[in-house]
């Protein structure tokens, strides 16, 4: 546990807030919980149940279901009352073969795979000359048309970062690539996968197309094929590549959301969300992404529930379909956003340490901050001074008033994993893993149990 | 360059061995190669042109051949004498398809890949029960017939090993467990990678299958997929896999050595022999495996040749069909038995840095041993008390009474890479690269032109 100051340390940033919390006369003693939480293995426990059981759980389909009744069953045997799933419908898109290579001049296979909404290329596949871009921006300056027939190619350089910040930039080679490409007469497009590792594991996520573009073939390389390509491009001959794409779009099904409670003494206080997500890529068994996040909040709910009962209900929403466009994040305000949110947070970047935390709480709810920030720095977690989006899940929710939580998890590592094959369970680490549970199990137990309003516009919804 | 001692130290070590190098009035001085040899590129360019321009080379294919015209242009243009391909035939066995999935109690798919050798399956594939055994020693003592229509199940817990010495004994399971599960009776066989890493990608390599034993299909399982596996099994649910692989033997076909040589002054003096092996497995691009072999090698002797004319002739050879079952160093040592070498050794364990020397250097060669210690000791490079095998290409000569030179390189993360789609050129560091091209060119510079007696018993060759 080498995030956790010496017990010294511990003691003297426990001894600032103390005066504060002893006026509410809190039920909960959000400090021993968090030090409890640093022995949890519920969040191993059903981190493990939901990769090795369900495996991949893409969304809309038959695995996702059967993930959401696991889920219903597991939450109910923890003891959450209001166990529920809420059903939404949404379009669904499946892969299907994929291969592809390099034709001329040096043939050789390259690992790819497709983007989330990629176009199918014939049967027998595509051939095409690569027309190469070393950034989007390239790709972007590339004239009308002058594409037609040709397979485009956009690297870039992402780096890691610890709090995933690249991720918006570089991300956008494939949310926007692909119909940018489409747009400019390509016949398919390959990019460098959005990832920070070296394996020869390509990196999924979804793409879109424009209403009246027709969706091409769009493919991730892994990222030392990329490398490949571009070395070969740099010989200056005319590269030419195959590809072979079969996904397709299945049309509307079903998905779902999750959702337990623990329920808060006074009904007319709002509702602290937290929120993760069920379903995964389909390459990996999701553990990362978001086995582990669905874990975490469960695990911390439970810790406060077993501890007494707090004054807001806590809602644990174990969202389906994020990853192909957030459909359940959306799904849930619809339903839910005439309710009162006090709170909103979620975990969903993995399940390395949590280092710093960031959220709305100000006006009457800044006491509230104050003390979350000293309870969660003995984890080695500082109070950042920007302000809390509260993940994507929860995102609607947050715009629309409730104040966001942000418990920042080290990225440093996640873009290794990120929609990869390599999303196993092997990746996480069991004891910062158990730093997260404490940092969300403080973090509930002192915002749910506030004595303070903590939402500035309650009226607001 | 961290394996290198502060300046201070180089000339320490260096002054030692001055008074012996000064009585021979060498024309080569081994310690300004070696460290001119420290800002090395051909090794790199090797390297990078081998996997860049060929790709995955499969022994005994028309990639393998095209390998071995790149070779003599290659060696050619760098001024090598006598480049020359000698073919040899030997029997051919292609991948096709590999799929492999838990079918039942949570359908998933699992990441495999067919061993060398491997027999196929139906062309539908083939469901069967999994028989687990933790280790191979578990599987020996599996009763006769007792796996009938079962698809055997063999894990272990190799763990990386600097010397890779863990590879002998865990790599049995590869060897030895498809022909012993075949010989119960089981319809096909999965091991766990014989590998260190965490990736999904699985380890393939050759095993082999008695006379009179007919072929099964046989896969090794990507790391998270067999523990994947073995969590599933802890259920203690009945599990039951399907494996579909459509490898074949093609029959013989001719795969060759590439030999280049530096002409020594003296005829009568022996041959220092310096091999690598030019064909790789079809998965990756075989970079460390061994690509960089070949061009540390190459690199060393033109560094020499460049310096003057040593007294013995350096012999490089590249060979052919290494990885399925050593055919090109079989065919070196039929063919050139006869002729008296004097040393013999080979770079094929990756391109991470030299941190031991051993050879068979003794006797009258024993100051060689000597100068040659001290004058690789700078570079972080310590001597053994071991005896030197020489490698797999080699190892006949040496057996053959040739002293062995091993230059023992770093192998912590060799089995992370070594037989997978991961060995690609992104995994060679270029510092540690040219630390081994450092330390052949000094070994070269100093075995090569010893006026010494080296080889003990000339006349048994």
């Amino acid at each position: 546990m080498r995030y956790l100051a010496p017990a010294a340390a511990i003691a003297a940033a426990l001894a600032a807030p103390a005066p504060l919390a002893a006026q509410q006369a809190a039920p909960l003693d959000a400090a021993a919980l968090r030090d409890a939480a640093l022995e949890d293995e519920l969040a191993w426990e059903i981190t493990e149940g939901i990769t090795t059981e369900i495996g991949p759980r893409l969304a809309g389909t038959e695995v996702e279901a059967k993930a959401r009744r696991w889920s219903v069953d597991k939450l109910t045997s923890l003891g959450f009352s209001n166990v529920r799933i809420e059903p939404f419908d949404m379009p669904v898109w499946v892969r299907g073969e994929e291969r592809g290579a390099i034709v001329d001049p040096f043939p050789q296979q390259l690992y790819l795979t497709a983007l989330g909404n990629s176009g199918a290329t014939p049967a027998g596949g595509l051939v095409g000359e690569v027309a190469y871009f070393p950034t989007l921006a390239d790709l972007e300056a590339a004239p009308e048309g002058s594409l037609k027939g040709r397979i485009a190619f956009v690297s870039h350089a992402m780096t890691r970062t610890q709090d995933g910040s690249s991720y918006g930039y570089f991300g956008r080679v494939r949310r926007a690539g692909p119909n940018l490409a489409a747009r400019k007469g390509a016949a398919a497009i390959v990019i460098r996968s959005i990832g920070t590792d070296s394996h020869r594991n390509p990196h999924t996520g979804s793409t879109n197309f424009d209403e009246g573009v027709k969706p091409i073939p769009a493919a991730a390389l892994a990222i030392p094929d990329a490398e490949q390509l571009e070395r070969v491009l740099k010989r200056g001959k005319p590269v030419r590549m195959k590809l072979l794409l079969t996904p397709r779009q299945v049309g509307i099904r079903q998905s779902g959301n999750v959702i337990a409670e623990v329920p808060g003494s006074d009904p007319s206080a709002g509702i602290v969300l937290v929120a993760c997500h069920l379903d995964s890529w389909d390459l990996g068994t999701g553990a990362f992404d978001d086995a582990a996040g669905c874990g975490i909040v469960a695990a911390a709910a439970k810790r406060v529930m077993d501890a007494g009962r707090p004054r807001r209900t806590i809602r644990i929403l174990w969202a389906g379909a994020e990853e192909v466009g957030i459909f359940g994040g959306r799904a849930y305000f619809e339903a839910h956003r005439g309710e009162r949110h006090d709170a909103a947070g979620e975990s969903d970047f993995g399940a390395d340490r949590i280092w710093r935390v960031q959220t709305g709480l100000a006006g009457t709810a800044q006491p509230v901050a104050a003390r979350l920030a000293a309870a969660l720095a003995p984890l080695g977690i500082a109070a950042g001074s920007g302000r809390a989006g509260g993940g994507a899940d929860v995102a609607a929710i947050v715009r629309a008033g409730a104040p966001g939580i942000d418990l920042a998890q080290d990225g440093t590592r996640y873009f290794d994993l990120h929609h990869t094959p390599d999303d196993t369970l092997d990746k996480i680490d069991r004891v910062q893993l158990r730093q997260n549970v404490a940092a969300w199990t403080a973090t509930l137990a002192i915002v749910a149990n506030a004595p303070e309003e903590i939402r500035q516009n309650p009226a607001a919804q």
